[in-house]
């Protein structure tokens, strides 16, 4: 039976295909330039996407809670960084798996490193997190005397290994065009390098640069002096990256598929069964106005068409989502019938769903 | 133990004395005017609130999806209507439903109307879905040639057993003030009673009215001549109900308690674990900006706060929630402490982490 002829509610498609593609191209760009992939799994969330990883030599990962951590670790990675300012309410988990694992913990306080010094049963990794200019967290990148204060902290004791300077170089992703996204993502790294040499110069040994985002690793050909990357969404792109210019259509590896339940052709609109609870409500910005993704035509196997032109998902309600189409499109609709959504942000409908399939009918869980 | 010393990660907790106040506001109200309440269940999805619901004398329920419904029939619930254009994707569950409860459905098409006399193996009751305004779904309230003849199809099987016609009037949810939520709430009642004048006078029989939304059903004082009710979000309440002046903050029954992770005292924010994922990124526009909750207080025993002043949600990444503070609220926390934020949009924060807990430590699911 085709795959679409077995589904009945909104369901996200994995194009297993596509994503590993997409995760031997990252995998391929770090060797080259001989810098250790460690991919954020909080895109996919999942043991058997984990393992796609596995096939192309990724042997650490990077993970954004306690938990996730936790539910990776039982599924054998024993070298993982939570990608979060560490949570002191969660010192039980994190002692746990420290004790098994490598684990790395981002600090970025002096009360933080201290805490973590006094509660550690074992020793740890500890990334400084860095705001290399996103203005999200971490200390500032031309603060060096804070920074050199708390390089200082962490390497009083054994529980705490200072590893690195770590950055989220997010600013990419407010970027207009490609050439901005590099150059913001080299500044990222510069400003990081240049943190680096100072730190040096002030006998902090050599320490590691690890920076993170899918728009500057997709993009920038020479990903600089670091020593690690850390993107997540690259596995299988959104409608931001689309709208971004990051990846390609045939780069995108996940859509909604949802039902369509009321036609309005009057006012060029179709109503599907996929809202809020399914896509969350993260937006791509386009000319000044947001939508919530890119619509896709399915073929019944659950292969998808390229993005339709003029057809977006207007508006969502906690079940309902609002799809405008073209006339041409609309018409040849009926209710029951399918549409693909290209979610603005894949992360967060990973999230909301907590399951997916891939185009041959397998269920993967997160 | 205090509650908040059991915690470790963001949680949403309910204070379930202010629920139930809120609950019995509602019921109360419904049955001095002589309506029957029928209180949408998708802002909780728990069958351990629905409970107290049934202690108020609650029979008739609704929903937003055939698969609450089957939540809610095998917790017990034999009267249930599915508020949302029926998914014919759907049939075979919708025949189980159908067999074992009083099933009301949605229609707005003469296609949807004759799928379901042909593929229904038991009876249901027949809503027609009308839109009254809110230019969501619906078959527009002034086009009473549609609408009756919608109305004569349906009547034309016995499985399909036209009750009445339904709207949500969600148009209050865009007032700008009490008074224009009860205009635009009393608006959308008189199309719609009239509408029933129209097809009583065309010999279709005397159909229901049912109505929807908390701002109305909350601030109205009359709720007009409408046979239903079928407000949601009033059990808890939220930020965009706090804004538009529904509720007080003494009825808000639910915060999702975050734990700092970091101080940004020089941006006057800090940084929470609870973001996206958990909040989801639903917005509250105060003068032209957006954000995405109010800030509390917490005692130790879950109890909290009325807002604080000047404090917000201003941003949220997959994990991170970016809160603005005053100086005097910020310079008092520490990393572990908790603040607690009264979401955007309750409904989709309880989807998203699919359970909650009461101030004594019990554990709701959904």
């Amino acid at each position: 039976m085709p795959l679409l002829d077995e589904l009945v509610r909104p369901t996200l498609l994995v194009n297993a295909k596509i994503s590993r593609q997409n995760i031997a191209f990252m995998a391929n760009k770090a060797l080259l330039q001989g810098i250790r992939f460690r991919p954020h799994f909080k895109t996919h969330q999942s043991a058997a996407v984990g393992e796609w990883f596995r096939e192309v030599g990724v042997t650490a990962i990077t993970v954004s809670s306690v938990d996730m951590a936790l539910y990776f670790a039982d599924h054998g990675w024993d070298d993982i960084t939570i990608a979060f300012p560490v949570n002191i309410r969660q010192m039980r988990a994190i002692n746990s798996l420290a004790g098994r694992i490598r684990l790395g913990l981002l600090v970025e306080s002096l009360e933080s490193a201290r805490h973590l010094q006094n509660e550690l049963e074992s020793p740890v990794d500890i990334w400084l997190k860095i705001d290399s200019g996103s203005g999200r967290t971490g200390l500032a990148w031309d603060d060096a005397e804070a920074i050199s204060s708390l390089a200082l902290t962490v390497s009083q004791s054994e529980k705490t290994r200072l590893r690195g300077l770590l950055t989220h170089a997010g600013g990419t992703y407010n970027s207009a065009s490609p050439d901005e996204i590099c150059q913001r993502y080299h500044d990222s790294v510069m400003r990081m390098t240049n943190l680096r040499s100072e730190l040096w110069a002030n006998s902090h040994g050599l320490l590691e640069v690890s920076v993170g985002d899918t728009p500057g690793c997709t993009l920038c050909s020479d990903l600089g002096q670091v020593d690690e990357i850390r993107p997540g969404n690259f596995v299988f792109y959104d409608g931001q990256m689309l709208h971004l210019g990051v990846c390609t259509p045939q780069q995108v590896a996940a859509v909604l598929v949802c039902p369509v339940v009321a036609l309005h052709p009057q006012r060029g609109e179709v109503v599907v069964y996929g809202g809020a609870i399914h896509l969350s409500k993260d937006v791509v910005v386009e000319n000044g106005r947001p939508h919530y993704g890119y619509i896709v035509r399915l073929h019944p196997n659950g292969e998808w068409s390229a993005p339709l032109t003029d057809a977006r998902v207007s508006r969502l309600s906690q079940e309902h989502g609002i799809i405008s189409l073209p006339p041409a499109e609309l018409d040849q609709l009926h209710g029951g019938d399918w549409l693909g959504v290209i979610p603005a942000h894949i992360c967060l409908t990973v999230a909301a769903l907590g399951e997916y399939y891939t185009l041959d009918g397998t269920r993967i869980t997160t």
